[in-house]
C-alpha cells in the first residue's frame, strides 16, 4: 500500500490489451475524478479472466477504506501475476489491516520489493526539481520482467510527487512522457493484460499549481521523463532471463515517431536479442528488423554501430558491410550494457528503445512459470 | 536448379521487408512478363545488403543462361543465409555448369535438401488433381527455420505444376492461397529480407488453359492450398529449436481476416510458445495474446481448449477458468502436435495459424549462427 497524508491529484495510463484485469476497470472508475489518496497492489495473481474478479477487486478497495478511514474509491488498485486463477479475498482481509500501521516514509523499497514477480531486483528511482523556486520531489517504484510490450502504458509503475499540479495537466504529462520511455521497452512482445502506470501528486511541496503548459509544466515533465527513463532501463535490464541491457538509439530519421518505431523494432527482434546473448555482431539482423518496422522510409543510407563501455565498432554504412575487427566487436559485446546506434541518414529526428537479450533462462522461466 | 523442358507461366510473392535481397529485385524484373524456364537458388548467403549484390545476382543468371542455352531473364533467382556478407561469384561459376548435366526428374529431394540452412529436414510435397477431366500435378519444395514472420510471402518455397494456367490467374491463385497458409506461420516474428514463393506452370498436362475464375480455377486453387498447408505445417514444425508443432484454430469470429489475425497472434506469442515447450496449459497467456491481436472485437465469450493425439482439454469458457484435470492436460501437451482451439463466440468465420514452441535450442542456434 502507498498512502498519502492528503488527497492527491491522480492520473494513470493502462494496457491497450482487449483482455484487461479487473483492477484496471476499478481504477478507471476510482480516479475518473482525477483524485486518489493511495495505491493498493498485490503480486502473484493478476485477477484477470476471473468471473468474480470485479467483485474481489471492489472488496479489496473496501478493506483498504476500512483500514484507513477513507472511501473505497480513494484507491488506485493493481494486480500482477498469473491470469485466470481465482483470487481469494482472505489474504487481503488479513493483510490490509496489518499494512496500515506498517506504513512509513522509508517504506518505498519494501513496497518496490513486494510488487515483484519474476523480477530479480527492486526498481526505485527519485529526483528533485525546482518549480518556480519551489523544491519538489518525484519518485517511482515499478515491476516488470515478462509479458512486456506496452502500447500505451506498461507493467506496474507507481509514481508519487509532492508537486502541485492540476489533474488534466498531470494526465497530459504522464501520457506524453510514457510515450518515449515505458512504451519504448520490450521484453518479449507480449502486451500484458494488467499494465498500469499511475501517478499521485500531493501538492505538499507548495509550488504555485501547474494549471497549463509553460515553463513549470516543462520542468515537471523533464523530471518525470528522467525518472521514467531510469525506470525503463531498469525494467529492460531485468527482463526475464536477461544478461544484457540493450539500448537502440536511432538518429537521422524524418520524424520522432518513426525513429521510435525503428528503435523498438530492433530491440524487439528475437534474432537480434539472441545474437546479443551470443555476443555476435550480426548486424544483418539489425538491418532486417529496421526493414520491417512500420512506416514508409528508405534504408539506402542506414549506418549501424555497436557501442559499450569497451568502445565502439562501426559495422554497416549505406546498408552494406563495413570492414571491422571481430576481436574489437567481441570486446564491445562482452559488456552488460550494449548500445545499438542506427543512423537513417534522412533527417534530424531521433528515438530510443530499451530491451534485453534472449537467453536460455527466458525459456526456462516461462516454460514453467505457472506450475 | 529447377528447370523445365519448356517455358512456363510464372508468378511469385515476396517479403514486405523494406530491406530486400538482390535476388528479389532480379526475379521481379525477370518474371515481369509472367514467364520463366527455371529457378536458381543458393543457401548460406542471402546476397542482401551487399553493395555489388545486384551485379552478382545478374552474373548468376548469366551463368545459368550460358549453361542451359537459355536467356538470363528466364530464371527465378533466390538466396538464403547470412545478410551482409560478400557473395563471391566463383562457386557459381564452378557449380552451375556442373548442375545442368545432373538435372533429373527424381532430383526434387536433393534440391529440397540443397536449399536448407538451419532446417533439420527437407520439405517436399505434391498432389494430383483433375482439371476438367485432365490429370494435373503440383509439387513444392521449401525451406524455413528462422527469421520467419511473413506478411505477404514467406521464406523460400518453389512450386511447379504441369497445369495450363494463364499468368494473371496463376498470380491470383498464389496470392490468394498464400494468405491463409504460408502467411499464417510464425517462427520468431522476424520477417526475413529474402522471403520468396514462386510457382512455375508448364501446361504440359494438356488441360484447357485456365484463363478466368470458375470451377477449373477453384480446383487448381484447392490443390495449391493443400500443398501450401502441408508446407506451412512442415515449416512450422521444423522452426529453429522447435520440439512441437503448434496449430491455433480460431472459430466463431465475425470475419476470416480477424480469425486469422487472432490465430497468428496466439502462435506468435513467446510466452505461449515457452509454455508449450514446458507442456504447461497456461491458457491465460493464450487469452493475453488474443487480447492484443489487432482489430476491434469482444473477448467476453472466448473459450479455449487444447487438443492433441492424446485427447482434448477445455481450459477456458467465457474468458474465465474452467475446472480441468492437470493430469489430463499434461498428457495432451506431452504430444508433438498441439492444437489450440479458440472459439470467439461471435460469428461464423474461422482461421488457422501454425507455429512452434520456444526452446533452449532456439537461443543456442541464434546466439551463434553467423560465426
Amino acid at each position: 500500500m502507498v498512502l498519502c497524508q492528503r488527497e492527491c491529484t491522480a492520473a494513470a495510463v493502462y494496457t491497450q490489451n482487449k483482455v484487461q484485469g479487473a483492477p484496471i476497470t476499478i481504477t478507471r472508475e476510482n480516479i475518473s475524478n482525477g483524485r486518489a489518496w493511495g495505491i493498493l497492489v498485490n503480486s502473484g495473481n493478476a485477477n484477470t479472466c476471473n468471473p468474480d474478479g470485479l467483485d474481489v477487486a471492489r472488496k479489496c478497495c473496501a478493506l483498504a477504506a476500512q483500514a484507513t478511514g477513507l472511501r473505497p474509491e480513494d484507491f488506485v488498485l493493481a494486480s500482477t501475476g498469473v491470469i485466470g486463477q481465482a483470487l481469494p479475498i482472505e489474504p487481503f482481509a488479513e493483510g490490509i489491516p496489518a499494512l496500515v500501521p506498517a506504513l512509513s516514509e522509508g517504506g518505498s523499497t519494501l513496497a518496490a520489493r513486494a510488487i515483484m514477480t519474476t523480477d530479480t531486483v527492486e526498481k526505485e528511482f527519485a529526483v528533485e526539481f525546482t518549480v518556480e523556486g519551489t523544491r519538489c520531489r518525484l519518485g517511482a517504484i515499478g515491476k516488470g520482467s515478462g509479458m512486456i510490450d506496452p502500447n500505451m502504458a506498461t507493467m506496474l509503475v507507481f509514481l508519487t510527487t509532492d508537486a502541485n499540479i492540476a489533474p488534466d495537466m498531470l494526465q497530459q504529462a504522464l501520457r506524453r512522457e510514457v510515450a518515449g520511455t515505458l512504451n519504448q521497452i520490450c521484453i518479449d512482445g507480449d502486451m500484458s493484460t494488467n499494465d498500469t502506470t499511475a501517478i499521485l501528486a500531493s501538492g505538499m511541496a507548495g509550488n504555485a499549481p501547474i494549471i497549463g503548459e509553460g515553463e513549470a509544466f516543462d520542468v515537471f515533465c523533464a523530471a518525470l521523463r528522467e525518472v521514467l527513463v531510469r525506470m525503463a532501463r531498469a525494467l529492460a535490464a531485468d527482463g526475464e532471463g536477461a544478461t544484457k541491457l540493450l539500448e537502440c538509439r536511432v538518429s537521422g530519421a524524418p520524424d520522432e515517431s518513426l525513429a521510435r518505431a525503428i528503435a523498438k523494432s530492433v530491440i524487439s527482434s528475437d534474432l537480434v536479442k539472441a545474437a546479443m546473448f551470443g555476443e555476435d555482431a550480426n548486424w544483418g539482423r539489425v538491418l532486417c528488423a529496421i526493414g520491417y518496422a512500420p512506416g514508409a522510409f528508405s534504408v539506402e543510407h542506414v549506418s549501424v554501430a555497436m557501442q559499450s563501455a569497451a568502445g565502439q565498432v562501426q559495422v554497416c554504412k549505406d546498408a552494406a558491410h563495413l570492414p571491422y575487427s571481430e576481436e574489437q566487436a567481441a570486446l564491445v559485446l562482452a559488456q552488460d550494457v550494449i548500445e545499438i546506434l542506427v543512423d537513417l541518414g534522412q533527417g534530424e529526428a531521433s528515438g530510443i528503445a530499451w530491451g534485453c537479450d534472449l537467453s536460455y533462462d527466458y525459456v526456462k522461466i516461462n516454460g514453467d512459470y505457472r506450475t
